[in-house]
Order: C-alpha cells, then sequence, then structure tokens
C-alpha cells in the first residue's frame, strides 16, 4: 500500500470515528487496524452461513486472548438452530436480528470446569464466591469475544453484541442447560452484512476524554461531552433519528426501569453459582 | 501469500495453541488471524518507546470496539513516568515487568462521565449501584483493552494484563487520582518484545471443552482436563518449569490465600463509588 493511500485512509477512519472536530496523528496503520478502526454493529443479515471451519477458526481466535492465570474461565455456545434462536430472541429483549443471525454465539464466564477440579480433589472452591471471579470470568469472555469478532470482521462478516443476555439469566442457563458456576454474560450475533444496511462507524468520545496521561484529568470533561453530543447528533441524522447522547446515558442509568431484570443480576448470580461477594 | 504457505502456516499456528492432540481444521486465515493467533505473554522488553502517535492509534483501536448501550463507560491512563510505574509495582505484586514496560495502561471501569451528566441534569443515577453496571464497566474496559493489545501485536509489540491491579485498589485509585464512579480492572504492560524471551504461544484447552452447540456439553469435561494437563506439561518441560494447570487452577481458587487483597475488592468497589448490588 502506497504512503498516501494509507495517510488518505487513516485520515477517513479517524474522521467517521471522531467526527470533524478531534485532532489528527499520523500513527501506524496496517489491515489489523484498519479493520477495527471500521468496526459497526450489524444488526441485519445477508444470506449466507458462518460454517464450522470458519466458526473454529474464530473460536482458536477467541482462546489465543489473554486469560486470567491461564484459568481460562469461559466458554462460549454456539446457537444456530432456529427454533432456539427463537427462545432466545424471546428471552433478549425480542431483538430481530438474534433470530436472523445465522449464529448467535453466547459467551459464558464458567467456573465449572474448575469446580470439576476441585471436586476430584475433594477441595473447596472459595474464591468462586468473590466478586473478584466473577470479574475474573467476565474479563476472560470479554478478550476471548473480542478477538473472535475481530477475526470475524477481518473476513468480512459482521455482528453486534447482546447485553440483553442478562435480562432474563435463570432462564438463559436452562435453555441451554448450563451446569452450575456458569453464567452468560453476553450474546454475539454473527452474519453477513446486509449490503443495504446503512449502520455506519458510530462516532466516539473525543480520545483526549478516555486517554489520561499519568493521572486522571477530568477537567475538560463538560467540553468533551459536548463534542460527543454534537458529533453524535450529525451521525444521527445521516440514520434519520434524533437522539441525544445525554439522554440516552441517562436514561439507561437513572433508575431501573430500563435495565429489563438487569436490577436482579446479584441474585441470578448467586444462582448461578457466582455470588458476589 | 500461496495457498501452501497458509496451510502451512495455519497448521503450525493451531499445533502451538492446541498441542498434537487436538483435531486440525481449514478454517480462513489471513494477518489479523495470524496475529492473534500468535499471541503470547510479553513480560521482558527490549528498548524503546512506544510513541505517542503509536498510542493515540492503539486507543483509537480500543475506542473503536463495542460499548454497552454507547455508555462508553472506561477510559485508561497511561503511566510512562519511572516513579509512578515504580508506585504501581509496588501495588501489583511487586512484579518486575511493571516497571521494565515503556507505558503501562491502567484501564478503568468510569461512570463518572455519566455521573457528570447526572449532576448537569440533577438526574439521579441509580442504575450504577448495581453489579450489572459494573459488569457493563468491566466488558466495556476489556473490549477496549484487547483492541489496544491486538493493535499493538499487529505492530510488533507485545505485552501483559496485570490483574493484580485489583490487589490494593485504594491506593491504585489516590496514586492515579481516579475520581468516584471508577475503578483500575487492570493493567497492561506494553513495549517491545525482547527477542532473548523464550516465552512462547501457550497451548489452551481442546477447543471442544470451551465451544458448545446448541447446548452445554460437559459430558467430556475429564478428557479435555487431562488433555489440557498434558499439553502444558510438554510446553512447560520447554520452558524449565514444572507446574500442574490442576493445581494452578486449585491454588488459585480454592481459599483466598492467594488473592493477595482481591478477597476485598466488593468492599472496594463500595468505596469507589461502584458497589455490587
Amino acid at each position: 500500500m502506497a504512503v498516501d493511500d494509507s495517510e488518505q485512509l487513516t485520515d477517513a477512519a479517524l474522521r467517521a470515528r471522531y467526527g470533524e472536530q478531534d485532532a489528527r496523528w499520523r500513527g501506524p496503520w496496517n489491515d489489523t487496524i484498519a479493520t477495527m478502526l471500521a468496526h459497526r454493529s450489524v444488526r441485519r443479515f445477508a444470506a449466507g452461513d458462518v460454517d464450522d471451519d470458519t466458526l473454529s477458526m474464530l473460536i482458536a481466535a477467541a482462546q489465543s486472548a489473554s486469560t486470567s492465570s491461564n484459568l481460562q474461565s469461559w466458554s462460549v455456545v454456539a446457537v444456530r438452530d432456529p427454533a432456539r434462536k427463537r427462545q432466545l430472541r424471546a428471552l433478549a429483549a425480542d431483538q430481530a436480528f438474534i433470530e436472523a443471525a445465522p449464529v448467535v454465539l453466547v459467551w459464558l464466564a464458567d467456573f465449572s470446569r474448575a469446580q470439576r477440579i476441585a471436586d476430584d480433589e475433594g477441595a473447596p472452591l472459595a474464591a468462586a464466591e468473590l466478586v473478584e471471579s466473577t470479574i475474573v470470568g467476565v474479563v476472560d469472555a470479554a478478550l476471548a469475544a473480542q478477538n473472535a469478532l475481530i477475526a470475524a470482521e477481518s473476513l468480512g462478516l459482521g455482528g453486534v453484541y447482546i447485553g440483553a443476555m442478562r435480562n432474563r439469566p435463570d432462564e438463559v442457563a436452562e435453555l441451554l442447560e448450563l451446569p452450575p458456576r456458569t453464567f452468560a454474560v453476553f450474546g454475539l450475533a454473527l452474519g453477513h452484512p446486509d449490503p443495504a444496511d446503512r449502520a455506519d462507524v458510530k462516532p466516539r468520545l473525543p480520545q483526549a476524554a478516555v486517554l489520561h496521561h499519568e493521572r486522571y484529568d477530568g477537567s475538560r470533561v463538560a467540553e468533551h461531552l459536548d463534542v460527543q453530543e454534537r458529533t453524535l447528533d450529525a451521525y444521527n441524522a445521516t440514520q434519520g433519528r434524533r437522539v441525544s447522547w445525554r439522554q440516552t446515558v441517562l436514561r439507561r442509568l437513572r433508575d431501573f426501569a430500563n435495565l429489563s431484570g438487569r436490577e436482579h443480576l446479584r441474585a441470578a448470580l448467586r444462582r448461578r453459582g457466582l455470588p458476589s461477594e
């Protein structure tokens, strides 16, 4: 790739990600970084499966991610059966893309293998009761899933995470026959992007809002929030939407009205054998 | 890349990741997948900085990752100052690579911007008290960090996550001047890999242990645990180490003896303004 092409691609990618307002820089560029910068959530899928060999390679990428203390405290359930996808959709806020995607990956925090090792040795598994272990399992699952998604995107596939998989954790566990000491952290719908889908790269907060040097610097947060509001307004206008980012944040966090059951997650985690003590 | 080369590279990468025991498959292959499959933890660094333009590009990759409800509930503090790295090292199990790395990224779950929005509107932020929100912040931080690490590895850099950043959360928060409603989920030491470092690709559980189809299938777990024990034994032998994987798992989880303070994480999260209710 010629240097000029690379500069133009970099500029275009950064402009899409940060809007017009943010400063530009001359960072390094390659296909992997280009894939990441071009990420967008895909909720509309064209025809076409994700075949077993491709899925195996995505999971090999996932297993290649770091894992805390090499515990490998995650698993994933690949759901392709239409009836089961329909049931997952009903449990996860009735989002149509769950049924439309050729495969839905449900990512688990999984301490059931550790429990098996403890059982074999007649040992306790006291640390599995701690929020620390829940975080270990959640981080392990997220690192693995992100590798799978980036690998998928590098192959021209697309997808979207499904946080609503935490709306009704007991029923998700029953549907997927999850053993004790596992819970479904999130889903990931994957498939071939519908070329007619207009959803595009979504602008983020200015980099200075999230990247701090040596110590946290929140002195310019008001300005950063204003910039995010404006760049997202401009993006939403291209999508024929009017939504305030501030109001989205508030609607999600001000009370429990929009949590769809996730306010009960702590109790559900306890029932799943992953109490947050 | 000729097909034959690609097949050989795929085979070699899968053999390193799964040991000799696991089945092979003919999945798709490209530079991004090759980068991921080749991941290894780098704890020994050669001379050389991670310059500002490179860091900016890594963080652009991080910000391009998915984020729950577009909340962007994460931040990162880049620590390069030798004195501050030394202090971080002291707080994170005295691991020498923290001081040796040219840059340590400390990834935060960050609801402080949401708090600011709530303050501006005189609104509550009740959902920030829930373990659901802690999980949202942890997942957001992990997806972002993994993009940054893969981007770094695609440029020939290397690194290792630092879970010990959760050992003494209050002191880490004080050192980095973290505002309320933020906490340091993990660190990531980054730099140029020391070519003399022998640490290599670490074999993982057989893919059938973590990838389930339609429903969780734990029927072969005993066999999978045996395979992991053997493949990791073979790897450890190349490193001049003898460690049982089962014993590593048990040592970490059977009681609180090896948690270095993380058994108190729930109380620390409450003090950071992220209670796990």
